[in-house]
C-alpha cells in the first residue's frame, strides 16, 4: 500500500506492506488524517518511533473477524492495551505498560492506504459527521480529558498558555463547554485568528493577573514555568504539552503556594464524539490545507508552518 | 526577654525587645517550642529570615485586648494575613501574598519568652491537652492538610517517601486515619524506630512496585524524581517538602501517566487537634529531647542529629 513512512526521515513509499487482519484486530481504510505536533517531531526523529506515524483518523472497516465492525465508519482510540494486566483490568488500558499507541509506539499509523486497530478500539459513527469533522475526535477526546481528571467550575478563570494546534483545540472545547478561557500566546497572528474564532485572546508577556487554572499547551520547556508564575495560591496547573526534554524546575513554589498539578494526555471518544454531534465545537475551522496521501511531504511541510492550525492528509 | 536569635549565626540573647500588645495582636507567654527542619534551614542561613525562629508552640495568652482569650492556653496558626486582599476574603490567609509567618517570613517566632500573634490566629486548647502533645498541633495540622486537598480513598496503596520528621507525622496521622502507609528511607535506625511506632517500613532502594500514592516527605531534590519512578499512571504525588534548589526535573512522565501532583503545606490545626484531643495520634514517642530555652543551641545541636525526630525548648 501507499504510506508515509518514517526511518531515519519521512518518505513516500507504495510498496508498504498491507496490514492483515486477525481475529480481534480490524483493517481500516483511512479516509482521512490529521497531522499533530506529535507527527511533527516523530518526523524530526525526536521520538523514537519508526514505521507511519499519523494517529488522527476516520475510516471504513474493510476486513474484520467481527461482522459488527464491517463496513462501518469508524474512528479509533489510539492506545492499545496488552488487555491482560492489572491496568486493563482497571479500565485504563490507555495507561498499559505494555501498550502499543498508533502512529506512536509499537504500530504503524494512519498515514497510510490502510490501518490495523484492535476492535475495541474501533467506534463506529453516524453517517450525518463528515469526515473532517470526525478526524478532530482524537484530540478534542485529549482536551475532555481535562474534565475527567478534575472538576472545574464555570466561574473558574482560565488561562491556555499556548496559540498553537492543541491550545486552539482546548480553548475551543472550554468555550463549547461554557468556559470562558483566555488565550495567551506570542504569535499576533494566531491570536487574531484565534479571536476569529470567538476566543478571549491575549499577549503572553502582558499577562499580570493570576489564575484559577492555567493549561499550559505551549509544548515548549518556558510553559511550565510561566504556568506557575501565572497560578493563584490553591490553583491548578493542567500540563497538557509535553516539553521533550528535563528542564531546571523550582518545585518549591508548587508547596508553598499549595498548586496541584494535573497531566493530562489522551481521553476516552465518546465526550467529543457527544460534542462534535451536537456542534458545540465546530473544528472545520481549524483547517488550513487537504492534501491527498501521495503529496503528503508538502503536507508536513505546510504542517511546519506555525500559521496553520491543521493540515489533513486524505486517502486516495 | 530572653530569646534565640538568628542573625549571621544563632546566638542566645537575654536583652531582646519583648513584643507589644496592640489591638487585634495578643501576647503569648511560650511554654514549649518544637524545633523542626525549617528552623534548622533558618539556622544554617539557607532562608531569608532574621529574628527569632520557631513555630510550633503551645503558650498562655498574657496580654490581650480581647478578654476572650487572655489567660487561655493557646496554640497559633502561623501565617498571619493581611486580612484585606482578595485572598484573605476567600478564606486563604494562609496563602495571602502580603502575609508574615511566625518565625519564618517577617516576624518573630517561638524560641523566646514571648511571641505575638493576631488574635485570629490564636485557638484556646482544652486544659487536659499537655502542652508537650500541643506543641505537635502545627506540624500534624500540615499532615492533615492532605485530607483538605485531595480525597484518600482508604483502599489506596501508599508509600511516604522520607523517614525523617515530617515523613514519621505524616505517617502516623495516616496510621490514625486508618490507611496503612508505607514508610520508606534510607536509614536503617529511623526505619526501626518507625517501625517501632506501629508503622510499615521498607529500604527505599528496595521497592520495585508502583503506588498509587506517593507522598514526599523526603525533603531532598531526588525526592519528586523518586515519587515520579513509584507512582502509577493515573496516581497522585503530594509534595510535602521543598527541596529549596531548582533541580533538573523531566516533566514529561507527569502527561504521559497522567499523574497529579499535590503541592501541599500547612494545615488548619481544628482537624489536627481534635486528632490529638481523641488520641487517634501519640506524638510523644517522637520526642527525643527537651532542653531548657537558655540552652537552646544545645537543643538545636541534638535537632541536627538525624537520628533524632523532635527535639523541644522549654521556657523558664
Amino acid at each position: 500500500m501507499r504510506a508515509l513512512v518514517f526511518d531515519h526521515e519521512l518518505e513516500l513509499r507504495s510498496d508498504y506492506p498491507d496490514p492483515v487482519v486477525s481475529p480481534g484486530e480490524s483493517i481500516v481504510r483511512v479516509s482521512v488524517a490529521g497531522i499533530c505536533g506529535t507527527d511533527l517531531e516523530i518526523a524530526r526523529g525526536y521520538v523514537q518511533f519508526r514505521g507511519v506515524p499519523g494517529h488522527e483518523f476516520a475510516g471504513r472497516v474493510l476486513e474484520s473477524h467481527n461482522a459488527a465492525l464491517r463496513g462501518n465508519r469508524v474512528v479509533g482510540e489510539i492506545n492499545a492495551g496488552c488487555g491482560r494486566c492489572a491496568t486493563c483490568s482497571a479500565g485504563l488500558a490507555r495507561h498499559c505498560p505494555n501498550r502499543t499507541v498508533l502512529g506512536i509506539l509499537g504500530r504503524d499509523g494512519a498515514f497510510a492506504e490502510f490501518l490495523r486497530l484492535p476492535d475495541i478500539n474501533l467506534i463506529p459513527i453516524s453517517d450525518s459527521m463528515r469526515d473532517d469533522v470526525a478526524v478532530f475526535v482524537e484530540p478534542i477526546a485529549a482536551a475532555y480529558e481535562i474534565f475527567e481528571q478534575t472538576h472545574l467550575a464555570r466561574n473558574k478563570t482560565i488561562v491556555v498558555i499556548g496559540d498553537g494546534r492543541l491550545g486552539a483545540i482546548v480553548a475551543l472545547v472550554l468555550k463549547g463547554e461554557k468556559y470562558l478561557p483566555l488565550v495567551a500566546g506570542h504569535h499576533r497572528e494566531k491570536l487574531a485568528r484565534l479571536a476569529g474564532l470567538g476566543l478571549e485572546t491575549a499577549e503572553e508577556s502582558s499577562l499580570r493577573e493570576r489564575f484559577d487554572v492555567v493549561i499550559d499547551c505551549s509544548g515548549s520547556e518556558s510553559g511550565f514555568r510561566r504556568a506557575v508564575e501565572l497560578v493563584r495560591p490553591r490553583g491548578r496547573i493542567i500540563l497538557k504539552s509535553t516539553a521533550a526534554a528535563a528542564a531546571e524546575i523550582n518545585l518549591a513554589p508548587i508547596v508553598v503556594n499549595e498548586i496541584t498539578v494535573v497531566g493530562s494526555r489522551c481521553g476516552r471518544f465518546q465526550p467529543a464524539l457527544g460534542a462534535l454531534a451536537s456542534n458545540k465545537i465546530d473544528p472545520r475551522r481549524l483547517i488550513d490545507g487537504t492534501f491527498a496521501l501521495e503529496d503528503g511531504i508538502a503536507g508536513f511541510e505546510a504542517a511546519k508552518n506555525p500559521l496553520n492550525f491543521k493540515i489533513l492528509l486524505r486517502a486516495p
